[in-house]
């Protein structure tokens, strides 16, 4: 368990994503003079919180290959946005919380500096976080491509009291559920709407897909953990109206009855800078209030 | 526990309350038949889909106090619409399955007749079951009010991923949660979204109400047995939009940031014609697959 | 849900339970000597490890009707004690906390003398708590009788790996357990062993029973809530070994295989000196690191 | 997640390891007159009650490596058995259930024939599955070592209400846990005493460690999925007494409080032979209920 030391590439480029409040945007400016002076090249990007659906591919980002580290200033919430925009390319991400530590975000503000003297000098550890990708099958062909960190979640609508649907898992009938929603979780994701929803904690570096049920019909469907290769295949009801798809809780898209959502482990994972100060099972008891 | 002798009011007219199917249809026609030929007035309702919100009370029932006996002819669910409908006046309610035993229709469609010659000799016994009241308060004043059976539920509607709101009892700050919704149930309501959420089964004349967040952000805040008394106000947090209150999973009305809904045991309770047959710990083992 | 006040009668002679521990023997003594000096008559007890199974009747305390007032120096499980020895009595009990605020001992040691001086002035709420009463039958008749503030459980013993009991509730067949053990719970003991395996948080003076099984085999068997009227009767399976009858967590007895345990609410109700400045919620809230 | 084809080596002796119970002993003479009438070699065991602890490793069986097919009929509790006793040596069991379908007895008694025609025939797959080896350290050297193919369990004997212990992970502090015991379970034993204690199913094939706390005091003290090369240590704390070390839900060690009990994957696995017309999620829709 052990992190993976990270690719000596020198950082020329660095990209700020930044949340939108003042605190962040007041950090960010901090730290874009202090990367500028250091004669870095430094891009901001703000999340946007009108994500279109489907994910509109032609919204340019100036985060071509040419980056070398992003930094989010924010909160876990921003560095899921991050590692759906840009964390396919393998750009180490450095986590800094605003406020409270997060799962994710384990630099705080104060150390933010001496970390990223020792991230720009090279010396820094990173781990590999697996991500999920979901594709809304809509008549035969994929209209819509998500890639999240934490989870990929079908639940009902405003109006809907209760979801049927069936699952398949490579190819073999799971069984049919009738639930509130279906979370499908990687590990990164486990401790948040998974835990909410009577899912395990699942250690984040050991590669797996949880499926947890929201509040189902049936007692004793029970999460479920599957290996990190398992294809899972998702089927509305016939005439099942007011599905919705939601990715790691930040982008939702409507769903129709004859939909058929398929999620697999994405082909590329995130890389983040690892707090050398904290290790998983610090942040454990302090998120969860243990001990 | 034992279950109320009835009271002893000849019955000259019966409601028929039938759900929306062809088996339904078929079974009131020949309940229809079999109750004009003994001579009795006989008035049919078939719920409606599109119930209206703040409820219609414009819409006419044909159901004053002269009816003496309502039959159900469909499931819970169907009962759950007389009961919010037509179970404030006391009338006895008999609830007849068509399918599979309900927690409240305990009469198989084949058990009927024979049950019904009782009912009409006045050789039944009944259950009082509690019901609860909730007003959706705008602007300083009352704009809706809800009976039901089973649940109110505030809910989050299609795009919002938690609600946070804070919940008073008797004017006594409880606490806020961060949830999905939160569910206010009956004893009666305590083996349907209940007991999905992870709520108790409560017995259902124990008048109670159970108090359970859905998927809570905070581990700790497990379901709250509150005495049948206790007058629950629920404020959404400033801002909060995408709000629903449903009732008996049947009706939703979407809330607004600053309402506030207050809920309590309502003034009257429905009367249920008990299966003579079948006690409760019964139909608990049967429905939920124990022993 | 406003306390009771309490009964006006003066206060000649109190009663000091005082925890195992330094802390505590010092606190009593200084307690014992403030007394003494206001002209008050002292009686000083410590909770037994050692209670003996079946509880000791000839254990003398010299605690008759003529004590007024019980003042419980420790934590919870003093009070539990105290409650178990002393509380059916009717006298009433403040419960003074040395370390943590406990959901019984609501009163901290700094506060302590304060509040002394408005008890002793009669100037104090009181809150009644429901107790249960467990008698083992034994070839056909009592051999024990206990009584509880928190919880009765029938649990396993070191070896064996499931335990197998029939319930009955009034004389009507619940249902059969496969499970570690089964609690029953009063609402005070509803946020001690019963929150922990899964059952709710009860209101403390919603007169009721919890029944929660400890790891049951069959997942739908959820905690069940019980009027309080109801008469609980549970039997082992023919054959079973290495089972145990366990008081508020204090007291265990080795169960034979065809013991029957009747568990009901005791006649008695202890009385608790309510904390003016804190309320139920609060505790809650503080206990339960809510919001 | 498809099965492993079986190694071709020709099947020259079968072990039985029959329950002790009639129908199983009489479904074993059958057997062994079949497969000697087919010129095969058979010895037969079955299962004693009386497993010392630590494991008495003079205890002789005639299983030596010669033995080519291990037969197990019984339950899955019998299949444990012959997983613990035999499994390590990499011979093929085949478990057949003598009424139920089983989680690991897949086979049921009339099918049986037809399925070892198969089997003798080479034309059959077969499943690795992991298993999970404990060691108990006292006064610096191990004294006992387990293997188990369904979990270890570290509990509270008769008396202790609850218990307090420490875990490290890999030698990183990962809590301490007040609580009833810890289950330590592979995927395989996920579906037993995990699932009761609230952990999640780990599908059979994925190699992890599910670590399930039993009723912890701490609510957010939840399940956690390690990596299957995790090394668990636990420590009781310094005077704890009356804690065990259980093997499979079948043999019970005492602990001594400054006992250390280590837990990792075991070196080897054992090899199911699977029924080809069951998968996994058939079973675990046939044993759970689902759907």
């Amino acid at each position: 368990m052990s992190p993976t030391p990270a690719r000596n590439r020198p950082i020329g480029r660095v990209a700020l994503v930044v949340k939108n409040s003042t605190a962040a945007a007041n950090a960010a400016a901090d730290l874009e003079n202090h990367l500028r002076q250091k004669g870095l090249d430094v891009v901001v990007d703000e999340p946007q919180v009108d994500e279109t659906c489907p994910p509109d591919r032609s919204r340019v980002h100036p985060l071509p290959s040419e980056v070398d580290l992003v930094v989010v200033l924010g909160g876990d919430g921003t560095l899921l946005y991050a590692a759906r925009t840009f964390g396919r390319q393998g750009i180490p991400l450095l986590g800094v919380n605003l406020g409270g530590l997060g799962f994710l975000t384990e630099t705080s503000l104060e150390n933010l500096y001496p970390m990223l003297e020792k991230v720009l000098a090279g010396d820094f550890v990173t781990e590999s976080r697996m991500m999920l990708a979901a594709e809304v099958h809509r008549n035969g062909r994929p209209v819509t491509h998500h890639h999240v960190l934490n989870d990929v979640v079908i639940n009902k609508g405003a109006l809907a009291r209760i979801l049927t649907f069936s699952v398949k898992v490579d190819d073999t009938n799971l069984t049919w559920y009738r639930a509130d929603g279906l979370i499908l979780s990687t590990p990164t994701g486990s401790t948040a709407y998974n835990l909410a929803a009577g899912g395990p904690i699942v250690y984040p570096t050991h590669e797996s897909i949880a499926l947890t049920p929201i509040c189902p019909f049936t007692l004793s469907n029970r999460p479920l953990i599957l290996p990190q290769t398992a294809v899972i295949e998702i089927g509305l009801e016939p005439g099942a109206t007011d599905a919705l798809l939601t990715s790691d809780g930040q982008v939702s898209c409507p769903l129709l009855p004859e939909d058929r959502v398929v999620i697999r482990r994405a082909e590329h994972s995130i890389v983040l800078i690892k707090n050398p100060y904290k290790n998983y099972f610090d942040i454990l008891r302090t998120k969860l209030g243990w001990g």
